[in-house]
């Protein structure tokens, strides 16, 4: 009977392998990969080279080869890996996996890699598998799986039973039976547990429960996450506009929904624009990475182009050129700090939980533009050419810099979404280049006025 | 029998709400609730003032009362809800719920509420909850229910399934049947779903699979987060040092936890430290936001106090108090997309993961340093005071502060992580403190150099 290993003894399975991916030992690989999980194997195989990858996955069975394959990270050319194999072997593979995962791993192919491995399967899985990459990968049809047991309200606990039963043995990772009319159309569903619980003489009909939710094949993704994460579902289904059930997807697809979706969020804000970035090798993390940096670059230089038109003013009063960036950099802060938090709402709970959201954000920068500004000014006092007239334009400066900052961060992102932006994508900059701009004019233009 | 409303009809529902919620009406509320689902429930009481929530809470079936209540958002103060209920319903709220559910809500209470609550229900419930009490709230056992479904190995598929239609009826949301020994170690589980399909004269410790993971209670929330993700598990059991099955985690609650850490990274990287700020009033944030703000602004004085070193160029040439900004921001730009990068594989895959990602980020600082500096030299030359040798000064600033952005934007956060603290909190203040205090020093100590 295994046992469950204790943490200790995978973490020196994981040495064991180590050593034997350092020492490039395949055959070795593949024996110890048998006792695996399939996630731990995809592991393996992203750290070995494609010859490596291929002769590990010839010799693994096909039920852990396959799952081995799906479970690999979408950024690590799975697609040309697949492509690299015989295709009889490819579509072996694809064919063990849920439709889910096969479609998720065919979409990763050329057309005609696609084409070549789908006539090398039986007719009827190619059909599936077609049907299936009609959908966007980003909407619930790109993440459903057909593979759904459901049973006709009108049977008995008992022959329900007896029909899950029946059912199950194709399906893999069911939790939930849905209960379809005559015409598949959905009605609802009773938990296997619920059933399995009942006395088998009661009707499915009385036991089933509305679903919390149901999503139609073209529902964005993030939204399906929002729906399974608020609902607590175990598995939700993706209904017609007639309400036929269509498939299913399931909580785990949905955690990596929801990783793929916040580790967009976070490098999207970061200027990161490429949600493969995680495995990047360095020259694609410059590809991805350089585009933004120079438009930074071009609005930067924009934003301080303002102390250009000041340069009178700087050669007179030096130290506005030491806290001309100090007022920038603490704009860009409290800028980033609404943006994050409008985002966050915004991918959490949709766009109307945003109302009354600019107002809040601007009263933030109210005080704590008070709190810096009245900072600012005292730290200017104490150094050469300060004055207290200097402080008051050092005050007022940073003060209506962070009523803008809070104003940006919140209103910016929130039109974005209105007007159908991804609000992480362009934010940031925007953000930015509007707290340097009004910081540098704002104290430049007040010094010029004042202190001249 | 209940269809499933479709979304539509979900919207105008939520319509509807809004306009009873907004007159107050909490008696038609009460009665348009019962037929929603109790996170639905949790939004409207979130929408009222305490007043309306208790009598909403009072006037509702104990059921979806404490479900309701239990989906509400943390930052909602639940706790000062609950403690405002009659001792007695605030007992009978928490005895209906799940263990976990019920510990969470109590863990918001102060001390003596805890106490008073625990003292108005069953000698046998408030030892239960006392026990859960015991661990920390983001541990696997802060997060785990002690209410499992286990049969013991030797039984029949047939005699399990009797025993799990027993158990069940106890037990809310099970997936898994946990299969252990005499002394009740954990010997594995047995998937409800063969269970059903497998022939009932089959023994169960044939039909059991080991489990890819288990967790000490000790064990932190994120690293139950990441075993679940990565494992596609819908539980995970809880077991202690001799193997002993304490309890199991459900995929709802790390999806809950997923959401909360990632929240938490995200705002930590913009500077706001509390998870809560979502639902935050507005002086709420300003409490959270204005101490990092605060710090900021010394660290960005520290930073600028360079450029008081060298009054003196800058009054001589001025175009540098033009170029200083860009340097400066371009290099946070790029240490907060090191920064990021770095954050979020750490997040996702452990300390591990970063291996050799110090070199990869140097790198891509090379390469794109070396293009900014060239771009901004270029730009430069058409600002009047522009030289070509003032275009070299340019350029080896912005390269050499590129290469200090990569390097210290995976170097701090890895190295904070390893000595056993949260990246997230601290590393984008040292990141940009070190970047502008780099960007100036270098530009003007070599405009000093070559230029005067």
């Amino acid at each position: 009977m295994p046992e469950s290993p204790p943490l200790q003894e995978v973490e020196s399975l994981e040495d064991r392998l180590d050593q034997l991916v350092q020492a490039g030992n395949i055959d070795a690989i593949s024996e110890l990969s048998e006792e695996l999980h399939p996630s731990d194997v995809a592991d393996v195989l992203e750290a070995l080279d494609e010859g490596q990858r291929i002769r590990l996955l010839s010799s693994l069975s096909v039920e852990l080869a396959s799952e081995a394959l799906a479970e690999m990270e979408d950024g690590e050319d799975r697609g040309d890996l697949l492509a690299a194999l015989e295709p009889a072997k490819g579509a072996e593979l694809i064919q063990e996996l849920a439709d889910d995962d096969a479609v998720d791993l065919i979409g990763e192919l050329e057309p005609d890699e696609q084409s070549r491995l789908l006539a090398a399967m039986s007719v009827e899985d190619a059909g599936e598998l077609r049907e299936l990459l009609e959908y966007d990968e980003e909407t619930a049809g790109g993440l459903m799986t057909t593979e759904v047991v459901s049973v006709i309200g009108s049977l008995t606990a008992g022959e329900a039973l007896i029909e899950v039963r029946h059912q199950g043995r194709e399906v893999e990772d069911f939790y939930t039976v849905f209960v379809v009319d005559g015409t598949h159309r959905l009605l609802g569903t009773v938990r296997l547990d619920h059933l399995v619980t009942a006395d088998t003489e009661s009707r499915v009909e009385d036991l089933v429960e509305p679903v919390p939710a149901s999503v139609p094949p073209d529902l964005d993704q993030e939204e399906v996450g929002r729906l399974i994460g608020r609902y607590n579902l175990a598995s939700v289904p993706v209904v017609d506009s007639q309400g036929v059930l269509l498939g299913r997807i399931t909580f785990d697809d949905v955690i990596d929904v929801i990783e793929a979706e916040q580790t967009e969020d976070i490098l999207r804000l970061a200027g990161v624009h490429d949600e493969e970035e995680l495995r990047q090798t360095w020259t694609e993390s410059i590809r991805t990475r350089l585009p933004w940096l120079v438009l930074n670059l071009i609005t930067a230089a924009v934003a301080a182009s303002v102390i250009l038109f000041f340069e009178d003013t700087i050669a007179q009063i030096t130290i506005l050129a030491f806290i001309a960036p100090i007022i920038a950099a603490l704009g860009g802060s409290s800028g980033t700090q609404s943006l994050a938090i409008t985002i966050r709402r915004l991918t959490l709970e949709g766009p109307k939980a945003t109302r009354g959201f600019v107002a809040k954000e601007i009263l933030v920068g109210l005080v704590n533009g008070a709190v810096l500004g009245l900072g600012l000014a005292v730290i200017a006092q104490f150094i050469p050419g300060g004055t207290p007239l200097l402080g008051v334009v050092v005050m007022l400066a940073m003060w209506v810099n962070q009523i803008v900052a809070g104003f940006a961060g919140a209103f910016i992102p929130t039109t974005l979404e209105r007007v159908g932006v991804d609000p992480s994508v362009a934010s940031s900059v925007f953000v930015h280049t509007l707290t340097d701009l009004c910081g540098f004019f704002l104290l430049l233009g007040l010094a010029t006025w004042f202190l001249l």
